[in-house]
């Protein structure tokens, strides 16, 4: 059955949040966030090599970052390295992955992961993987982690759960929105809640019947190319027609209206380290309740800060409390953490300003 | 007579409270400082050209920054560079480079000069010098350029004026060390105190003269070396005695005791670039008041801050307000501009805990 378990590892974002640490040209996924000499994409493909055959892995990244693929996953087959010539999204990039691995495995299961989250408790990460392809296995179910939650966090979607559909999955009765505090304390106290991790199992074969019924102009694009995924001729198809999928999620597109979708509740350690400050507050601090990680800091007053400027570096501060102070040799960014919504803005600006040198 | 005129620049100091743009390895005085494509030496240099034969200007530093004036300065005959084998403060510094001077020109008249103080008004240096040295030259006098202050400035020594002797030089009634803000208001509107800009002039036998007088131990270190001076015995003497100097301010040791002291007042723009703050007052300020100097700023909701990252770097921060940002590639300080005395201490600090590599 094994052989049949398909990986799919999205990572063509831009992780602009995380700008300056994270860049244009070698977004978060390829940075070794933790300092711990993989980045967060080879953390992925490490977690999920001992779960489905190596040959199984399909990575979808924009064009531009092919290089960084085949620099950081050496392994990988070129013939699953699927290159988009745009960016849309995560609906038309799981489409033409569930595509592609239907054309070569009809039978095919696979789960798609985005590739630039922290994930802890491997084995525990490895059992709910085991069970949910299990389950997809033997159900038309499109299935999706939702991760236990710890704190009232307001920046994650929530998923409500149902009916129990056998142990440890539940139908999905909502998706919700990032809900205010007072909302996620209320989710958090409930027990009815998990976080939605983006992490999603099914059938190829389901995936693609979901697509047909709730996204159609999707699955008629990609329909014209029937015979060609996974031939020669994929490229040039893709290349042709990729660009006119609009740009949608998956959640959106599909999650959110189907009605055979599950959640399995899991337990492990889960951050989408989606903001300097989930990095923050998800990482082990120092007696200053400084988040360093691998640089050399001295800090004086100062508390409630992450530091990210390399492990060669040495950062020296005083008086600066709750900040990011993120640096990149050519990029210095010291920002509250309280105003990190507007790096992307920032971004915007010095763009504007310095043209695309910085981004 | 202009061929009996020399010139002294002094620059062995270590520049420590602008760490870490200013290092051990290159002291402020060796730094582009002001991105003006030369360096405050070199901008010393250059001021004094005109009135002195090149040939007479004479370079006292630190042994270990011998390549640096080589480097910087190529045209100093080898002849005129003086190495002091270690830091002993002005007054031994200022009595070896009079004796050098002496035995090659007993007739010597010589200015005394820090090298990384910034000097704007150059054509009125040059008519001040002149005039100072059209002094001394026909006086037994040691004069001192006293800098008609232009604000209540607590970080720099003042000196009283007495009667005048001729046309804008006066006797030294007091010296004054760095006053507090209700006097330094005082001192300003009473028009009786000019600032200690710490350049001198005088015949080399007239400071030989008052060494033996009010610093004998210093006299009777290098009167042993009489004969020497000028040699190619010189570098050896001064290796084997040099250290055993006591560390002492001319200041200290002459110009606070003589009777024959002498104040030139000035009136070109003069800033000892002693401190951060020093140099943010007096350095073009931006809409946001900020100092940016050649360093690629994007500042949001920050004001009053200096930043210095070079010309290549971006920099970009939000809600900072009245701090130093300095960053040198290695090491990067925010420190408030008012907390900038501690800087000599986490100098130190750095040193215990990551040892030599930043500083």
């Amino acid at each position: 059955m094994a052989s049949h378990r398909y990986c799919v590892i999205m990572c063509g974002g831009v992780g602009s949040r995380f700008w300056p640490y994270s860049r244009e040209n070698r977004p978060k996924q390829f940075i070794d966030f933790l300092g711990t000499g993989r980045s967060l994409l080879q953390m992925s493909y490490d977690r999920i090599l001992p779960l489905v055959p190596k040959e199984n892995i399909v990575v979808v990244t924009n064009a531009r970052y092919a290089h960084l693929i085949r620099e950081q996953l050496p392994d990988i087959d070129e013939h699953n390295i699927l290159l988009e010539p745009a960016r849309r999204n995560t609906a038309p990039c799981i489409a033409w992955a569930a595509y592609h691995i239907a054309a070569m495995d009809p039978e095919a299961s696979m789960i798609v992961t985005p590739s630039d989250h922290l994930i802890t408790g491997e084995s525990i990460f490895a059992d709910s993987v085991a069970r949910g392809f299990d389950f997809v296995e033997t159900h038309d179910a499109l299935l999706t982690l939702g991760i236990k939650p710890t704190r009232p966090e307001t920046g994650y979607g929530y998923i409500q759960i149902g009916r129990e559909e056998t142990e440890g999955i539940l139908k999905v009765k909502t998706f919700t929105e990032k809900p205010n505090a007072d909302l996620a304390k209320v989710f958090l106290d409930s027990g009815e809640f998990f976080w939605n991790a983006g992490i999603f199992l099914w059938k190829a074969s389901s995936i693609i019947e979901a697509l047909h019924r709730y996204d159609s102009d999707l699955t008629t694009l990609f329909d014209r190319g029937l015979g060609v995924f996974g031939t020669p001729g994929e490229k040039e198809f893709i290349e042709h027609n990729f660009e006119s999928c609009p740009a949608n999620s998956i959640d959106y597109a599909v999650m959110e209206k189907a009605e055979n979708v599950y959640v399995e509740c899991v337990n492990f350690g889960w951050n989408d380290l989606g903001t300097w400050s989930a990095l923050y507050d998800n990482s082990a601090k120092n007696e200053q309740a400084n988040v360093a990680g691998d640089t050399r800091v001295l800090a004086y007053e100062s508390t409630g800060n992450i530091f990210a400027a390399g492990s060669e570096k040495l950062v020296v501060v005083h008086g600066l409390n709750d900040y990011i102070i993120a640096d990149t040799g050519d990029v210095l960014l010291v920002c509250p953490k309280s105003e990190e919504q507007r790096i992307k803005q920032m971004v915007t600006d010095v763009k504007l300003t310095f043209g695309d040198t910085y981004l």
